[in-house]
């Protein structure tokens, strides 16, 4: 049975769980949520998601949100990208936690507030904050890549589909990749993996629709 | 081997990982780290910890960062707070990362900024937004806990042990029990647990140190 993935293209953390399928070469479709048009904030969403967030995977029986879960359950069913010992296992989820809780977290909503706000409604004083803290998230990452090609191990893993998912993007956030030299090289090695595609080409929605 | 954490009594998220291993019974030990005196920056804590964070668990060979995953090593060691099913397993994570996402990593910085810092130097524009942010949190968990006792089936799990890592604290972040009465009652659950210790009676290190 076909994997249904409730997303958008705007979304990194969808983009998580998205390029994991994707690369996984599982059978899954994307199923486009019109965030922008208020549907994460209906009733019928939030039944499906109480915590009202996309993205939302639904694999037969089993209704899965936060995207790390999902990389999980791709793991599970494929073997795929979960690291190769359990050292590598207990490392592949650590960075997955550091993104949720330090990267993508603040990247999203920085991106969010520079780019889908109102120019008169953009916060500047939070931008710079969160930027800020950015910087720390980015440094920590380009730090531990010296001398490595992939963030756990020798290959990708659910670590580096995890920590990427925002940085493919071209709206400006305060990110630049030039800036960070092992991140711009461990991006280009995502981005030659067989199979991988940006995020506005493996998922519905993109800010050209609303252009 | 006693367990060794790297921690303080201030940071919530060395709680979430204080409060499983005493939870769950294992022989495990608490050691300062002086993080106001400038500690987790020092060359020496980022060759431990490239992220510079706390909590870091020493366990015989095995170093661990990150909560979550501290959380995993104690299911994973004593069975308990997993999960008694696989679809509870998947639960007990969704919670753990939204909980990293979306509600200690914020009730986090908003407490550090309002009460750790200078009053002079606390950002009030990013302090109102982050509030705004944790208010959608505390009510997709209060509307979760209604008719539950726990976030996921029906005992404490690492969800619990995860969401409450700020909740206990006394200084002000803009949470208030009283007004989130599933959250409240919940919250009383988790006191009410054998063994139960508020952060500042289970690590070293409190405000009152510094007063």
């Amino acid at each position: 049975m076909t994997i249904k993935l409730y997303c958008m293209g705007e979304s990194g953390n969808a983009y998580k769980a998205a390029l994991a399928l994707e690369l996984a070469g599982l059978d899954w479709e994307p199923v486009y949520v019109d965030f922008f048009g208020g549907e994460t904030r209906t009733d019928e969403f939030r039944e499906l998601n109480v915590m009202g967030e996309v993205p939302v995977l639904v694999d037969g029986d089993v209704t899965l949100t936060q995207s790390g879960v999902m990389q999980m359950h791709v793991t599970e069913k494929t073997g795929k990208f979960g690291g190769a010992t359990p050292e590598e296992q207990r490392e592949v989820m650590r960075w997955v936690f550091w993104d949720n809780h330090k990267l993508s977290s603040q990247a999203g909503v920085t991106r969010f507030l520079m780019n889908f706000l109102p120019a008169e409604k953009r916060p500047a004083e939070v931008i710079g904050f969160i930027q800020g803290r950015l910087k720390a998230a980015y440094a920590a990452l380009d730090t531990h890549l010296e001398g490595r090609d992939w963030i756990v191990g020798g290959a990708i893993t659910n670590a580096d589909i995890s920590c990427c998912g925002y940085l493919f993007y071209p709206e400006p956030f305060g990110f630049d990749r030039a800036e960070w030299p092992q991140i711009d090289r461990w991006l280009s090695n995502i981005q030659n993996t067989p199979g991988w595609k940006h995020p506005y080409d493996l998922m519905p929605g993109s800010p050209a629709d609303r252009a």
